[in-house]
């Protein structure tokens, strides 16, 4: 059970997001800007930083519902949830772009804390070709994963257990967004399954 | 020098701020709500987590001007700011409510990490006369300074070295709050001095 009063069977960080609409309005933009904005990175190597991040805090909840967004950027096969699970488990050997890699070797010093990107890190990221943009969204998705993943276990929110449910979040996060305006029926629906 | 090209002198988190406005106007509006929004939690106590949090990840910029923030609200006298320090030196033996304590501990532990975060946290502040929205913004507001922190130290953001410098800025940040229209043109001013 949640540490606060919000209807059992709502899944994760859905839960507070109802209890506190004000806070959720900025909360969700941010996401929606970050994660599916126009931007030169694709929302899956976005959503895959989110995940990634997310796996390195612990969090199942958004490690697990990112990780479906990211695969589901990418097609939703198998091999696209594969490979995401492939960047939690070790980004260096992973099937992506070096770019990408030079990204995550920068969001895997913020999730530990601001203090520990070095002007090193900064420098291979470009050596990538990583625009300034590109190092600006990606300190701030880790960081802002940072919160996310805090938000959802500081309160002990409710999550499925069976990684399959996660699939039709990471579709409807992909493809729908994070301000769609029905979320909240969404998640009732989910509570009463 | 910051790790992207943003222009030098200007004050924290106001650089990346000004680089990427797409994603600064939630994480305005976000800061606006929890700070400052309608709340049982004086903004001074809110600010007082804010800057608690910010000193526990060792961020300068957001300890000093969260702190300064906080000690405006409160009237701005000498008496006022160590007050504020004397929570981040030690807030079981600072001069603050039983129930700003029991909270200050559920954001300490969320700094560490959500998991960190006990029912036994919850229940003391329950006990000490807390409500669930306000436990739930505690949880927040220090998930969003592990955020913010992050962005400011990840990008190696400019700051002033004299702590006085942070008094007008904790004034503007208490008096006139987060989602004013003029902030670009008072950062460009702060450039120049």
């Amino acid at each position: 059970m949640a540490y606060i009063a919000i209807e059992e069977g709502i899944p994760g960080i859905l839960g507070p997001m109802m209890f506190r609409p004000e806070t959720t309005k900025p909360l969700r933009e941010l996401a929606e800007v970050l994660l599916r904005g126009d931007n030169t990175l694709s929302s899956a190597e976005r959503e895959t930083i989110a995940a990634f991040v997310s796996s390195r805090n612990d969090c199942r909840f958004c490690q697990l519902s990112h990780s479906a967004a990211a695969a589901e950027h990418l097609g939703g096969a198998e091999a696209h949830y594969a490979l995401i699970d492939s960047v939690k488990a070790d980004f260096e050997s992973a099937n992506v772009s070096p770019k990408l890699k030079a990204l995550l070797t920068i969001a895997a010093k913020v999730q530990l804390g601001g203090k520990h990107v070095t002007a090193g890190d900064v420098a291979a990221a470009r050596g990538q070709g990583a625009s300034y943009r590109e190092i600006h969204d990606t300190v701030l998705i880790a960081a802002a994963f940072c919160m996310f993943n805090r938000y959802v276990d500081g309160l002990a929110t409710w999550q499925p257990e069976d990684p399959q449910e996660y699939k039709p979040m990471g579709k409807l996060m992909a493809h729908s967004g994070y301000t769609r305006t029905n979320w909240e029926a969404d998640a009732n629906a989910a509570a009463q399954r």
